[in-house]
Formats: C-alpha cells, structure tokens, sequence
C-alpha cells in the first residue's frame, strides 16, 4: 500500500481526508508548500514541522540540474540529502522545462533543452522525467505532461493535449516498472552516514518499518487549455488509465479567475470520488479556499513564498505590503488575527525595517508568516467540512 | 545598581564571572554576536535564545541612520523594536564612521560625514553618540573614540589617544546627565503594543520589574595604536574617570596577531581587576578562547557571522570551506563533534548545495553552526577556569 486515502466527512463536493503516504499521513485538503532547489527559500526544516507542514513540493527541473538526481539517489533520496522525512511531492519537470529553459525542442520523443543555469543541452521524455523522480525518491510523482500555453486556440490545445495523453501512458507504463528502485531504502547506505547516525535509533527504526516494501504513486495531470470538452476528453482519458491520484494543471497561467474556475468545476465530477485531487499552482489565500470548497483536497502555489520574500504579506484583514512607508512605526504585528511566530513576537515596524535595509531575516519572517496564513486557512477549510457533518 | 560584576573563579589571570544588566545575566567570558541592523543577520530572535545567546551588540552608526533613534525611542527602545529582551551593547558609532561614511572631516567637536546609504550629511560629538544610545536603550554604552588606524605612527597615535581621551570625559559628563532618559520604561507606551500585550503578562511585570529605576552603563575604550606606552596611559586616564567596565578598541584592524595579543597583555593588568574587560572586534574561535584566558571577560566580532554568509564554518576540526567541490556528497555534518541544530541535522552536501544554488537558507543554516561554535567555545573556557577552583 503506497497510498491510502481515506474520507472522514463530506460538506457538499468538499471533502475532509487523510492521505496516507510512505513518508507520513497528510490531512486534506492541504496546501503545499514549495521547496525549489531542496529548500522552502529561507526557512529551516524544524520550523518547516513546526508550522504543521505535512508535505512539501520538490522541483524535478531544479533538482536535476542542480545537484543531479544521481548524486541525490547516492546520498539516499531527497528525503535524507533535505533533512526531511515527511511526505514530498514532485512535479514532472514539465511545467519549468516550458517556463525556465531557453532553445526547447518538443518531439514525441520528449523535449530537449539547454539549462537556464549554465546553457548545457538536456533532454527530458516521460521515461526519464520517471527515472529521475524515482531517483529523488518523492512520494508522488507526477506524469510528464506539456502544460499549453495561455492563450493557446482549440487546435494548439488539442495537439498539446493528445501529446500530454500519449506521455501520461508512457509515464504510467515506465513508472510502474521502476517505481521499486526508489531511493529511500536506506539500510544499506545508513552506516556511511553519521547525519543519519546521530538521529535517535527509535526513528531510524520507524522510518524502515514505514518505508519497507512501500512504492511511490503517479498521479495523472489533466491539461485541455481553457476548452471545456478538451479537459472532459483528458480527464475521462486519464481515469481509464487508471492512477491512483489525478491533477489539473495548465491552470493560473495568465488566464482570468473566473475561468480557472470553470475549468476546475468542469474537471472534478469526472475524476474519481475516491482519489485524491490536485489543482497545480494555485492560489491566493481565498481562492485555495474555495478551491478546496469545490472538491480539491491538494493545492501547491510559489506565491506565499515568493510574495514573501517581495514584501506582500497574506493576513485576515487583506494584503499588506510591509515596504510602505505608512509601517514605519507601526507597532501592531502583522496580522493581529494571527498566533503565528512572527505575529507573536515583531512589528510591521521592524519588518518593513528589516524589508528596508535589506535583511535577509526578512525573507526568513515574511515567508514564515505568510505559510503560517496558508496553513491555517487551510486548517479552517479543513475544519469547518468536518463540523458541517 | 545598573552593573554587577560578581567574580566567581579565576584561573590565573583568567575570570568566571556573571554580570548583571537590567535586561538579564551574561555568564563571562562571553562572546557577543553582532546585530548590525537590529538583527543578527538571518537569524529569527528565539534561534538565537535557543542558542544561549545572552547579549548582542547593536550597531550605533546604522541604527541611527536606519530607521533612526528618535524612531527607535518613539517605539520603545531597540530591545522592543527588535524583540529582545535579553541585554544588548552598543558601540558608539566611531569606527563605522571612520570605516563606511565617506568625507568625513574630524575636530574636536567630532565628527563630521556623509552616510554609506544615501550620501546625507551628518554629525557625531560624543554627546550626540551618547544621546543616540541613550535612545536606542542598551544596557551597555561605550564613549565615543576616535579608532586609531593601523599602521599608524607614535604621533599620530598619540593625537588620537589625546582626543580619545577628552571625548571620552565628554561622553561620561554628557551620559551620567541623561541615562536616566533611557527608552526603555515601556508603562506608558505598552497599552499601544498589541504585540507587547499578546506577550503573557507575567513576563510583562516581570520585565518591569527588574527595569524599573536601573540605568545603562557606559564603558570607557582604551586607544593608543601599536604602542605600549599609549595603551598604558590611555588605560591609566580612563581608569581616573572611573568607568564601570574598559574596552580595549583599535585592536584587529590589520596588524598581525602577536602585536594584537601584546596590545590585550600590556593593557589587562592596567585595568580594574573588579570590573569587566572587553575587547572589541576579536576573533578567530581560537585567539577568543586565548583572550578569555588571559583575562578578557567579553568579546564580540563579525567573524563568525560574516564568514557564514561566505560559506566559511568554523568546527573542531579547523576551518571547513562549505563551497568546495570535495564536500558535494559528503554527508557528514559541518562537525562531527558539534550538537548544534545543523550538525544534527544537515549534511556538508546539504549545505554546499544550498551555497551552490544561491538559496537564503545557506547563509541562516550557516551562521547558526558557526555562532553555535563561538558560544560552544566560550561555554568550555568558562567551564575550565570553573573546574580549575
């Protein structure tokens, strides 16, 4: 069993779950905070598990390149080389090889392209975006897909759709085949490793226990543009391939809310009732709420944390950037509504201060407080379905 | 009583001892991380009570310049503003006038230059350096000194002990006059604080408690360039005006270490033996604990912040360049020897990777091994010279 998801209360489409994954159980729906580059930018892991953050989403793109998913499979998995043995998402490599990367290519085969990083040519099918999320050791991974453009017209959308089909089978058949050579199991390696030694044994005991015989899933991305039968065509397409999870991605790509909307509401009836379901890239504070309204119990956005390290901070009473200069003195914490460390203890004052004067335990606070937000919200979602029952 | 010394043992010329300030106790020999702009950079205020750390040095010239002193006064002290309430020192501003501002022109009166930031003009006397820490509010102030340059000859030595000297009588005079006005008696303001006041009340009353009526201190700096003669008089002169404590400034400034080592033996034994004894701007993790057994009972530097941030760590072992190639799959913690939250936890990849991919979370997770390190080091000399009584 590599994945369990089990529905405790329902409240129209929303449902509240547990998603039960070889790293850890995630209560859904759950918000995901994004970890680049091995890293949630700014914030140490131990307050990463303070905040209650019970999955994180790694970047395959990122992670690639930079340190490479061989040297990150040497070292045990991007669980053990990050220090963190909860759950982790990772995407496809898909989306970043589209948006990042400069001279792509795309053929059936897969797409070449050179690195943003230091220009070397790369090239990335369904089988190896596989092999390298397999090689990171995360607990989803997601199909290679061609996340379409916004805009992109009906045959521009159709094409990229067929591709993303064909790919998403590809994806499904290689993974399966492979998804045992996964990295996490350490007992070989875990002599060599005094980090991993001088961890208590009672842990190192639990986490073999947990992960033996444990696989990691593949969820299917449902793409079609902003085109309603083209999404209805690819999710249906998808199901019959049968993943053990399903998300909607080409969403929040320039596209007005109302739309992303729409094509959200279009999709989730006809993905499986019993498995969980994950909008990519989305959202602000409200819509990842309404979102989760809707039937989403997975939702991932940079925004909280990119936001964050700009300045604009997420609170109960709207958005606040820290940077005016109407904060200068302003002694009240960020959010009054909000328990949060960073809440607790400073002042817009010495945050616009610290904003101000270049500090980088500006972007440590901001983005503390800024997850802390999601979280909760999140939280209250989570609440307010299971009260409804 | 805004200064207790109590001397505990001694250990040849070397103290273990506790001194009281009205924001708490530091057990000497310290080490004193500096807080440049109202913050240790990278490092959230409750990593640094995790770390023991008892006393921070804040930065005059900057925190004058950003956000200002009347601003910090109006808000209720540094401590407030930057949230710590542990005790903090304040240099006078003098050596980052002479090392960052531009066109400055000296007289007696004092100082006269262009901010690093914006190229505004601006003025330090001794009274107005005692004016700005008497608003900032730390327990500790020093006169305002001209740092004597190095290599510089007897005469020129000579004159800047001279007018050292005279400012430093001048910044007494002008303190004991208006300590009192210090910022930090937070009745009146605190109903304002909503921060403040989600505080729990007990350590509210008790924070007024032990403020109420106390004072800051302000030590005299002994000057006198690279000549034992001006080090022994300026030591003589100031210990005439009675300081509650002496550093001993213009030390690290270039000279090689021997000369820094004659400088801090010539000058000690000149200074009262009841009172604490600081030396400025030092050092290496090895020359902090040599200077804490030969006397020194506080110290404060850079070092282990700054080289952090450039991926240099200090460890049982000897220095450790994080960047290096060697260290790209070592999964050994920084130092094998060290308990902090970062040997426990992360690897040398680990932190190479961070360093490598240029993420934020490189220069919090470094700099807190490294300070880990400083206080670890400090935490043995003052176990030692207790063991030895």
């Amino acid at each position: 069993m590599s994945l369990k998801f089990q529905i405790h209360h329902t409240k129209g489409s929303a449902r509240r779950a547990t998603l039960t994954l070889p790293h850890g159980a995630v209560e859904t729906p759950a918000f995901m905070p994004v970890g680049t580059q091995g890293t949630v930018k700014a914030v140490p892991q131990h307050l990463l598990e303070e905040l209650d953050v019970r999955i994180l989403l790694g970047n395959t793109y990122h992670l690639y390149l930079r340190p490479g998913h061989e040297a990150i499979r040497r070292m045990g998995g991007l669980h053990r080389f990050m220090s963190w043995d909860r759950p982790i998402l990772t995407d496809s490599g898909g989306f970043q090889v589209f948006s990042l990367s400069e001279l792509r290519k795309v053929t059936e085969e897969g797409v070449s392209f050179r690195s943003h990083i230091d220009g070397s040519s790369h090239f990335f099918s369904p089988e190896h975006s596989m092999d390298v999320q397999i090689a990171l050791g995360s607990d989803i991974a997601m199909a290679f897909d061609e996340c379409t453009e916004h805009p992109a017209d009906f045959a521009r959308a159709r094409g990229s759709l067929d591709v993303t089909l064909r790919w998403a089978k590809r994806s499904k058949e290689h993974f399966e085949k492979h998804k045992h050579e996964r990295s996490w199991d350490g007992r070989a390696q875990s002599s060599e490793l005094r980090t991993q030694a001088q961890r208590s044994a009672v842990s190192d005991q639990r986490s073999e226990l947990r992960l033996d015989g444990q696989a990691p899933s593949l969820f299917g991305i449902v793409q079609g543009g902003m085109f309603p039968e083209l999404r209805r065509e690819c999710a249906e397409r998808l199901v019959e391939m049968d993943f053990p999870g399903y998300a909607i991605g080409g969403l929040s790509v320039g596209e007005p809310r109302e739309l992303t909307r729409e094509m959200i509401a279009t999709t989730l009836p006809l993905l499986p009732a019993g498995k969980p379901r994950y909008v990519m890239g989305v959202g602000y504070p409200d819509e990842i709420a309404e979102y989760a309204g809707m039937g989403v119990d997975m939702m991932d956005c940079v925004l909280p944390t990119r936001a964050a390290r700009h300045g604009l901070l997420f609170t109960s009473e709207g958005r606040l950037n820290i940077k005016n200069r109407q904060y200068a003195e302003d002694q009240n914490p960020p959010d009054p509504n909000c328990n949060c460390l960073v809440c607790r203890r400073y002042s817009r004052a010495y945050l616009r201060h610290l904003m101000v004067a270049q500090e980088s335990l500006s972007s440590v606070l901001n983005t503390l407080h800024n997850l802390a937000f999601y979280l909760e919200t999140m939280r209250k979602v989570r609440e307010e379905i299971a009260e409804s029952a």
